[in-house]
């Protein structure tokens, strides 16, 4: 609930669809992709795009871009725009750097010598500041600070540039990924293809799709000869409001071809020797959606582990267990359920509360998250309450939080945090306060229960955290089809915990 | 979830404000009135509007009406604009009958020989076309179909009409509740005054809070000397996000009068002999926001009852219980508590599903709930679910989620419905289905589990509704502070069940 | 120029509809509204609305209202949603009080004893005040500011009032006229009728059009036999873009009802013995389009008779003529042509100049009028200018423009007036500047050329602008079809002049 | 007014400002930018932006982009956010290739190695094609279609490219200048200067102005010690209303830097030898704004000139002169003095018709024009017309307008053009309909009186126009105070007329 509050979030979802069999498709590919986006929106409201290609040589593109929720950027009249593609990315965009122009707004299409391509990326480019002058230098300007952009620029520039009718863009995309270690998910569409990209050390998602016949939805059947379609997303949630099948995770470091035949990998870029993977584990803590899998467990599940875990670590001789609704309650129930303590809900939400129209300095802005939650009074008056957050930021929204139980009778709230305290910046894609606005780096962390005015306070170590992450992993073997298992247990081993430790995966150089 | 998908809901929301002790006031009124409403949010999101009074002799009034939510509806434009306000009502619309427009948006404001009134109304007049016949024959044009018209020129009308200063508005009100015995709860606003007026059955909520400094807010101290402000509205909710406190229900057939001197009853409206009040029970069983209070208990609480009688009732042998997020998740809790199951979530919402954009005819629309809900496929494959919703209306929206979850593993899917099933149509301001769409009043209802794919179906019976709610009421006397117990008594013992079983609250008359 | 500048206005324009022949017609009655409305926009741009009806018993009416022009308020679903009727009125509003409110938007609509009836109005009842308490007295609430609601209901409360099918609306309309003198011109449409009034003085124009076949606009054929539509309106300018062919006016004092068989008078009801019709001068002198017909003469001609005349009374010696554009250009060439002088462009108009967006206190503001013209510098430079302008309300535009053609190097700029100065408040319908507010009656009068800058000042008189309107009206006997000569005469004799002289047509009471 | 109708228009405007003296300035940069960018509206009505920079090293620039007129684009918060800049440069523009995406809204801003820069162009690349492939080929990928993006990559592109602190951007800018010799007028602002530059052609216009103090406009005054700002425009006719007076042209070929200590000439780039300049005769004929000055001449004299032309080519026997509003009347009373007929008005416009909401297929369709129109009547009925138009493109908006005037009783109705047939596509920035739609290619010409229903229809030579603008440049002496005499004679020479003679001012290669 702190990370909401605190407008940290995610960079963006990419969503990518190629229809199967022949051309032009009876697969409706703009709904598709509008249907998949719409899936991914907890990953970014900011702005939404989508460019489809009808797949002919050459090809045309269109596309279609705007501000807001999906269902806001896509009306009718755009979906009737798009409607002949066979093809098509996506890119539901949040808004990081507060230049929420359209002209930001992913999709990235850019004419090259060889036609044009359109480039879809999540993630944050480690080493960009590089990046952009090395490209600058070249005599290249570039016209946003995106990063999108200039993986796009990157790519047009790469040796040789003949004007070749079938350019090589598979040694353009493994140049790019010697160029930048990380962190990118990426959805390249040239032509008839999409290319889908994850940097080697695996640090943002990306899952393929199977769309099959309604009728083989139920049944176990539907080999791959029903293929109507291949999807490709940031999140497998979005699979199922699609009518497809979760096929397999796309490894750290591949490349992978999809096209009207299917889904081939061209390459696999490997990590420096030694490194390990480095898949952000705060995906697990809060980014994610609950029914979305990662390495093959469900995030749900990890979060009632994180639960569990946190009540080993942190036990509470209390009353009741409840949560901050609404990401914190897998873990609530996993606390509650490990202690034997009964779940009981305190707050309840108001789904309609929009942006503040409230100018400052008004009595009634004290009153300030009691606009957001109700007191459900009568389930906890007079009891001792262990409320379950997710994170503590920054520390000022689990206050006025903590205030309203009291002062609606709770005789004890104890606040136990589902993961370690935030320390450091991301370069990787995540937004996150400034170090000094960072509660765990400030003097009041010294004495946090009496600074947010709670009975006590505790947060789960990142060792408990790893150990709820990665003690699910024995059961990967069943859910991802097409992997080699030398694969798998290469990228079972780690993941970033960077803004907990300060250990990032490369090193930072400036 | 049944309710919200086929479009059953509320009327409206009213809220009330005017500020205690020297004018111009301190206090913010135009925000309060819209931060009130936006707790009211839940009851009406297609339009709201606000006027305040400056309370003068003759007074200024300021009026604004928009679309949609009360954030949208109320820019700080809307704010500067009505910022001079000692005194105000407003109102939150639900759509019912399709007349989308600004010219239906309450409040009514009306000029008549005796200045400006302003009135904001919910619930529905069970004899509005015999009154409106009435208003016409006495050469009175009605420019809309709203009640809210009907009744400003009701009062308008009541002789005797001479030009004096101080009008009997009070006698226009009683005259008023003489002609229409339900249903509605009104307010009235006149140059300095807020007139709240609960009709004799009471079958639309209303209740008075009391605004005290936020310094005393947490203490048990503010007595009525600290009184900044008076509030009334629909429900007690809306108290907690503007720093009031509960004070006390507005009775039926009551009409109080607020002023900056406080809270006054001017009179109390009889039923005819031997009639009992008719609250809406399902301002418990849907409308309500759990957090809200009626007649001393919290709705919360009376739906966990709902789910506790629901297993008595139709207890079920299961691995789990589960819940349709978010409205029945009271009910299913008290289900699982009661037989002492597992509470387990198997569903999670995509918070962003906006309208849709698809096109009928299209292969994606028959996914249809899938873009809604995520199935939390681990927490349950294999499993026997009981899976509690609030209602059954039309069946066609619990259908697919139990394909669904059927699809994604579940053993068995037992429906058990935490109301009675919904026969007969509601004259007093619900906006539900006609008789023959109500998939209780349909063939299909005899086999109702095999209608929509589930195990079995089980609905909570009249009587152990009736029981669930009016089993709390012992506690009512500690809660509510101002009313004789004579009143408390009488009002204690009815409910109106009409929509459940045909008896309606008066004889319908045409 | 200046009544532009100034805010000076009319209040509104109406227009209605009726197929002829044979409903459901094949007359696209909706197109026919908006696009006569269009041609009246120069009467009222901040809203506008049509009201169809089908024409059945009981009937069903559609509205559509909106704020801003025609093709704004009136997109293509506007059009569809009125696609079925047979017949309709329509209103374009001039907003005066800035109660700018869909609210106020005309056509109003009321549901009587009888039936819906709908309503559009121009012009202002002088006795308003008085009507409103007379209506309320009665116990009708009034929810706008508006004439048009005040009409409404007056119509509804004539008695006697009796559930009839045939409801005698001709009586309550004769009831109306008697109650109220002027001003108005009235459209109120009930089921398939159309009722045409305009007041006994005939202060605001209204006349009738006849659409006929495309191939016989050409031609001087296309008899009655071959009327398509009756049409009526505020101008007759209006009738070229939709086909139709000038009919004739309404009388003063004339209840004109139009059906699907044609047009029929009703009843004509009398002024009090020895008054004289009083059409608002300013007609001819600023509103209507140049264009339109009244009393058998085109505007654009009565303009240029205001020009010649002035000539005459205000000769100069000088070495050019010009105008403001664009209202007075017509004056402009008159002027020119009586003294054989050359008329010569001085200023050009940037069409785009919108809202100012500049914010007081800055230097730019200063520059004023220079965003609005440019000066034809070639065109004058070294030489003697008369400039023509259509009126001099507050002094406060010609200003700017004075010094803009000194500077660019204009050796003399003597200006002329078309009209007399202004110094009486207008009751029917124009809004005007307050008294003080007009330069006429202050004291910077006595040196108006020293005040605004110019070499000299001259206006035409009351009794020139009489002549130049009234000394065309001989040519009349030809253009009005159908009216008997007796009528024409008595019609002939007044005009309204109540702002320049303070003679105003009815003694005003308050 | 054929033009208007027919979408033919220039591609834009540009306009900078550079505030002289201390910075930060007093002058409210934003401010004259956009009040320039208004006096160029007719240039351009898409979209608009607008970029200041402080002018510090490094420089903060601040973008604003909008769609539609600048008054619409341009609200008060955009100006507050552009407060700050104490110089920038502006770009209104006209939809050429219906790609009406913000996107493609200029300035186009990117950055360098060196810093950003921003980039305002008006004209069209002629080997827009064969730069593209250059660039691309440098493995540059463009993201728009636009020439200033192009124009924008070129500059960053050029060697040698190190990074320096003080970029040699003249080197640049005249490297660009031979890879492309027209047609450009282009703003470029790089930290504290403004670039103008016009291409060696001179083919569009760009021209500079002095900002004097309020007190200094009147009088003759005000030296060049009184310089507030600088200001650099496609027309003079911004300079009015923003208070600056004319100071020069840019030459062709000119590269002049403005900075807050003045105006510059860095380089003039010369023409292949032989070849004269070409400067667009359509900016005299239709484009310009009639009060702007072109080489030392007033457009408005120029379209008088060429009506007093074709009355000498073309002379008619007729009863009078009129014009189609507005654009042929300076045209018209040329062409009237010149023979001395009476000028009249026969028709008044509409000024509010907007975008057309009628479907195709209806009768009213049919009545075409007339809704944009009125006819004069009493003005032309019984007698012959000469009537002025500026051009005719297609022949499909001419012709209802006689069809009008026939209806209305014009005897006869002879249509004399104020400029030659169009018959040649143009690739300098102009928007002209394809070879086959322009009615001087297509057999009707034979008979293009018959066809658009005229009684005769007469052009203007290309001669006689040549001499109608080359005829008064003997004046420009005066007018024009820094250039020196030759630079005045070379560029006297010569026109663009590519359109009307397909002589275009370099070899087309493709």
């Amino acid at each position: 609930m702190e990370f909401e509050e605190n407008g940290i979030g995610e960079e963006c979802g990419v969503f990518g669809c190629v229809a199967a069999g022949e051309w032009p498709t009876q697969l409706e590919v703009a709904q598709v992709l509008t249907l998949g986006l719409t899936a991914l929106q907890h990953r970014g409201q900011e702005s939404a795009g989508i460019v489809t290609s009808n797949g002919a040589s050459p090809p045309t593109y269109t596309t279609h871009k705007g501000m807001g929720l999906v269902s806001t950027a896509f009306p009718a009249e755009a979906l009737q725009k798009l409607r002949n593609g066979n093809l098509g990315i996506g890119h539901t965009r949040y808004s990081t750097s507060g230049n929420s122009e359209l002209q930001n707004c992913q999709p990235f299409v850019v004419d090259t010598l060889h036609g044009e391509i359109a480039v879809a990326h999540n993630g944050e480019l480690i080493n960009a500041a590089a990046l952009r002058k090395k490209v600058m230098r070249h005599g290249v300007g570039l016209s946003t600070s995106s990063d999108s952009e200039l993986i796009t620029q990157l790519l047009a520039l790469t040796p040789p540039m003949e004007e070749v009718d079938a350019p090589d863009w598979v040694a353009r995309i493994k140049n790019l990924m010697t160029e930048t270690p990380t962190s990118y998910s990426l959805l390249v569409m040239f032509r008839d293809v999409v290319y889908a990209i994850r940097d080697p050390y695996g640090n943002r998602p990306l899952c393929i799709g199977r769309i099959v016949p309604i009728s083989k939805l139920q049944s176990s059947g539907g080999g791959e000869g029903d293929t109507e379609g291949w999807v490709v997303s940031s999140e497998s949630c979005s699979f199922q409001s699609i009518g497809a099948r979760y096929y397999r995770e796309v490894q750290p470091g591949e490349i992978v071809q999809i096209s009207k035949h299917g889904v081939k990998t061209l390459s696999i870029v490997p990590r420096p020797e030694g490194d390990v993977p480095a898949f952000c584990i705060f995906e697990y803590v809060y980014f994610a959606r609950p029914d979305s899998i990662f390495e093959g467990q469900m995030v749900y599940t990890v979060r009632q582990r994180c639960g569990r875990q946190l009540a080993i670590e942190a036990p509470t001789d209390a009353d009741l267990v409840s949560t901050v609704p609404e990401s914190a309650t897998p873990a609530a129930l996993g606390y509650a359920q490990q202690l034997g303590l009964p779940y009981v809900e305190v707050l309840c939400k108001n789904r309609y509360v929009g942006r503040t129209f409230i100018q400052p300095n008004t009595r009634l802005r004290q009153l300030g998250v009691a606009k957001k939650f109700g007191a459900l009074t009568d389930n906890f008056a007079g009891k001792r309450i262990v409320l379950i957050d997710d994170s503590i930021v920054r520390g000022n929204t689990i206050s006025p939080i903590i205030k309203l139980l009291k002062e609606a009778g709770a005789k004890e709230v104890h606040i136990r945090v589902a993961s370690p305290p935030i320390r450091h910046p991301c370069y990787m894609g995540i937004n996150i306060p400034t170090r000094e606005e960072l509660i765990a780096n400030r003097p009041e962390f010294q004495d946090i229960a009496g600074y947010i005015g709670a009975d006590s306070v505790k947060y789960l170590t990142v060792e408990g955290l790893l150990s709820a992450v990665q003690g699910g992993l024995a059961s990967l073997h069943e859910k991802d089809e097409m992997i080699s298992s030398n694969n798998k247990l290469s990228r079972r081993v780690g993941h970033c915990t960077a803004c907990l430790t300060g250990k990032y995966p490369v090193e930072l150089e400036w």
